[in-house]
């Protein structure tokens, strides 16, 4: 299904990062970063709700919005019951809609809130999620002590938080349409390859996006994926130029473009975590449509939802994806 | 803020229970129960996915509708990455949006699917959510074979899911507005008394309801709170007898409904979890509502957003509640 929005801008955006994604080729796209993963807090969980309370008062403070004036707030992150967007956005806003989607989180959350806007429910929506990479480590994966080598195929959890204000004031900037993903499951079951996880749900939702808006992939000036990283992209764009006869000329993913995969060894096939996308789309993909530089964009953000719990249990691993049309105005 | 909606109805509700709530006084209304926690299932988070399972397949038996004439499912629960919507509800409609509100899960996918039904976006959605004593136990609380004592202010995590159709066909039950909470932190910090964390919560939205559409109490014939158990809700009563001079004699908590405390003594304050108020909700008031005993019902679930993660680092306990008006038509 794809909504169509009729008037729902971006109002602004926000976006802080950790070490690794500063050492990146969009470094200065950013709007603050750290050198350190502690962000000076006692814990991980703790610097990663200091992100996302970073992420909202720089967007108010850019907006020129009070905490008060906010009239919701949609957050989601990877931390289990989502206590990094429920900690970190306590205060802010006259209401919460906690959202789970993984990876996926950012377009999720921008879906909600801009059919909220656009049927007139709200006047103004801050989407915010963030993840931090040892947060995530410490919950989804080993004690990083233990030192487990990590295969080629496996990303690399990000850390940062973006925030994106929507409302109906004309800007920059415009959300067209959305198209909501559904759960696929291609019995895909190790958590060391999401990109082949989640490849499946990006390719139902390009598809179905397509369609409904009767719209060719050369429509738009980018196409990018959440965090596939660089097999997961090669698994998409094998479909479209094997299946339909596709050249996806114009794709690009967040995993890939936030990293300087050549240098930075260490995040092997390329980033992951809801940060991903979010950090990509609302600092460097947002300037290139506000300069004009870009004027149509798809980001089709994905999300595998598993727990470890499910994965111990040798269930496997479903995915889902959903798409923003972004548009220079 | 409250959302008024003009034309969104229950299609049908579905709901299935475990031995517990069987054996408490709304064991007629539910439509399946289980005498055994496992549902023949190998683990505790199975058990849970298959008690989604059954409340899709039932209520699209029920409805008459298939799989794929679902615009949208919402789901939610309390496992981490909640896996317990993302696996039960694998491969139903065409559109999944994942949420996660705790105990209040079962009114904001009412109010999300509600505001997207109502706008136009979807002509259907299925809302469902989902809790198991035994996988909230052990995710959230001891091993049960540790024998730890649970104080008296303590909740008991209810065994079931319910699942709500909304469209716009016109039916004998009406959601005639919503109003979205959001979150309040008192500084409360002990899970075991979840109803000292929640009633502040209970109360702002109460009272932006009221506000809002300038009712009184009087207005509807129940007034009932997801899960504050017998103690949160003399909390809630005192504080609008004391602070606003208010007697809340229409009020009930669903927490209190479900089990019967004097005789299930192990379920100490009362039944809680997100299957809590869909179980009483989508049974025992939209029966009431349907033969027109009732004729206004207001359901203001909550939910408690922490993680244990947070209360081993000493962290208060933020909460947040989102309200539902239904209407008999």
């Amino acid at each position: 299904m794809t909504f169509n929005f009729d008037s729902v801008y971006i109002d602004e955006c926000s976006t802080v990062c950790g070490p690794y994604e500063k050492k990146g080729p969009l470094r200065r796209y950013f709007d603050k970063t750290y050198n350190d993963l502690d962000m000076g807090e006692d814990s991980w969980e703790l610097a990663e709700i200091k992100l996302v309370k970073d992420a909202l008062s720089m967007i108010l403070k850019k907006s020129g919005y009070k905490k008060e004036d906010i009239d919701l707030v949609i957050g989601g992150d990877l931390l289990n019951q989502i206590t990094a967007s429920t900690y970190g956005t306590c205060g802010v806003g006259n209401g919460f809609i906690g959202i789970y989607g993984a990876c996926s989180t950012s377009t999720l959350g921008l879906l909600v809130g801009a059919s909220l806007i656009n049927s007139s429910y709200i006047n103004n929506v801050i989407c915010v999620t963030s993840s931090h990479n040892l947060s995530s480590e410490k919950q989804f994966r080993y004690p990083t002590e233990y030192g487990a080598l990590r295969p080629i195929s496996a990303t690399f959890t990000s850390t940062g938080a973006g925030a994106c204000l929507l409302s109906r004031d004309v800007s920059d900037v415009k959300i067209e349409s959305a198209t909501i993903g559904k759960i696929v499951d291609y019995g895909q079951d190790d958590p060391n390859d999401m990109g082949r996880v989640m490849a499946p749900s990006i390719i139902d939702t390009l598809t179905k996006h397509l369609e409904d808006t009767g719209r060719d992939v050369n429509y738009y000036d980018l196409i990018v994926t959440g965090d596939l990283g660089k097999y997961g992209m090669e698994i998409v764009k094998d479909y479209f130029l094997t299946e339909k006869g596709i050249v996806l000329s114009n794709y690009k993913d967040c995993g890939v473009m936030l990293y300087d995969l050549d240098k930075q060894k260490d995040v092997k096939a390329g980033a992951s975590g809801p940060a991903c996308s979010a950090l990509v789309t609302y600092s460097y993909i947002y300037s290139m449509l506000k300069e004009k530089k870009l004027n149509r964009v798809l980001v089709l953000a994905t999300g595998a939802l598993f727990s470890p719990t499910m994965v111990f249990q040798k269930q496997s691993i479903p995915s889902i994806c959903h798409a923003i049309s972004l548009e220079a105005v």
